[in-house]
Order: C-alpha cells, then sequence, then structure tokens
C-alpha cells in the first residue's frame, strides 16, 4: 500500500491543531458556551456549570489572552468594581463552530427528550443551520466530495 | 441588573458539552484529521503527530469506543494482520465542524505564508466553507441574529 499522501506534509503549522489547543478542552468551550449565551459573571458561570473555582479563573484567563473573551468593569450600588466577560469579534467568529458542534452533538449526544436548546434565526424564528458548499455555490452534503490540498503555508514532513 | 435568562436552565443535558468531552481535547481532534487525511495505521499516525504512543492508543480507544472510528483489519504480505482506523457515518457528520474549526483557526493562527492545508470541492476545485442560515433559507452573518430557546429537553437549573 503506498503511503498516505498527507503524510508527506507537516503538521508544526496546522491550524485546526492551534485552534483546538485554545478550545480543545471541554472546560474552555463550555466558558466560550456560557458567555455565548450571556452568562457573564466568573459566580453566574461557576454555580451554573459546576467548574471547579481554579479551573474557571485559567480558562477564562486563557480565553482572555487569546482575545476570545474580554474583560469589562461594572459596580453594583455599594459593592467593588467587578469584572464580567464578552465576546471579542474572534470570539463571535466561533458561531459556526459551536453551531456546528451543537448540530453533531443534538444528533448522538442527546436525551430521549431531545436536545435542552435550539438556535434560531432572530428575525424568522426558523431554526438555525451550519451547510458546507463552496465559493462558487454548490452544496455539499458528502464527506466525500471534499479534497484537501496544499495551502501556501505547507510544508513537508520530515519524520 | 437582571439575572442571564439562561442561567434559569440546567447544563446537565447539554450536547455542546457531551459533544467536546469527546472532541474536547487536543489529541482526539488531531486523531480525527489524521484519519479525515487518510493517514490510518497507528505507525504513521504516531510519526506523523508526535503523539506519545499511549496517547495515540488512548484516543482511538476513545473514538472507536464513541462509534467515530472503526477499525479495519489488514494484512501486508508475511507481516502479521494489523488494524487500521477509518471514519464511520458519525465521525464524517464531523465534517462541517472541521472545516469550521480549520476556517477559524486559518483566519486567526496561520502562520505568515498562509495556511498548510486548504479544502476543495471535488468537482469544481472551488474553496470550501462553511455558512450558517435559517431553514427558511435566510443567510445569517451576524452571531446577534441567531437567538437561542429552549428545546425539547429543557430542564430547570437548581444551583
Amino acid at each position: 500500500m503506498p503511503s498516505p499522501p498527507a503524510l508527506a506534509f507537516s503538521t508544526d503549522n496546522c491550524t485546526i491543531g492551534r485552534a483546538m489547543a485554545v478550545l480543545g478542552e471541554r472546560w474552555t468551550f463550555v466558558v466560550v458556551r456560557e458567555v455565548a449565551n450571556g452568562i457573564r459573571r466568573f459566580d453566574d458561570m461557576r454555580r451554573h456549570t459546576g467548574m471547579p473555582r481554579q479551573v474557571l479563573t485559567d480558562r477564562l484567563a486563557l480565553l482572555v489572552e487569546h482575545d476570545i473573551l474580554r474583560r469589562v468593569a461594572y459596580r453594583e450600588e455599594g459593592q467593588r468594581e467587578r469584572h464580567e466577560y464578552r465576546l471579542t469579534d474572534k470570539g463571535f467568529g466561533l458561531f459556526p463552530v459551536i453551531i456546528a458542534v451543537a448540530e453533531w452533538g443534538d444528533r448522538h449526544y442527546a436525551d430521549d427528550d431531545g436536545p435542552p436548546v435550539e438556535f434560531a434565526h432572530r428575525d424568522c424564528g426558523a431554526q438555525v443551520e451550519v451547510t458546507v458548499h463552496c465559493t462558487e455555490g454548490h452544496a455539499i452534503t458528502q464527506p466525500r466530495d471534499v479534497v484537501t490540498r496544499p495551502g501556501p503555508g505547507i510544508r513537508p514532513f520530515d519524520a
């Protein structure tokens, strides 16, 4: 059997790998979900998710460091200044990822009573979905209709 | 400030959380990427990714257990029987997730010379992308145009 073509190329600069080095940890993605859902404050997130305090602190710091969340100061009457977290533009850019993960999760990991949450179009109320197509406008429904090819940053792989 | 509405609902049956409990770990996703790229054999994956042997063994077992990969026996002349890994239908269903993650990664984590890999439509060669829209056919380009609403499995949250 011939060697798989992809084996000739390095994974060192794989942008999927780099993206998942930030996101690819359950709690990191959970924090993004909380903030995207309007749950922006440390104590709310901690209570709602059951995350250990230190883990939540670490993940929030990581997400701020990567410019996915930003800290915004607020002060409630008679209290000291605190911070809440908002998505940055880069964080909002994760929406297709969140929806694609939710679709796959709904299909395979929902309880018998169905998914807990739906995404809907604000204007018309119809369900939101993610589709794959090419820039020529062809819909792509079969993964086999997608091929990978070397991009500008491709590098040879030396074992 | 009023309590965020999402805080009233439980995250116990969140399908994003459950999906990311499988995927949400860098190496798990890397293994899926390798197999999707035609790199199906243990030794090839190990060499190509630099993953420690035990970690790769564990992640392959997890992915087989979750029916994302399946093991297929093969035997090269004069060698003992070995196994390679293929995506199942459930694994192929991750394509929109992979492409959505790659797009976001390409935008934010590529080196100066650009992304190493492109996804192209097999038939016409045009670049492949993921878009968000509603089932009524409206394109959704702004995350703020997506709202979440309770689905059939929604459960109250008791702190």
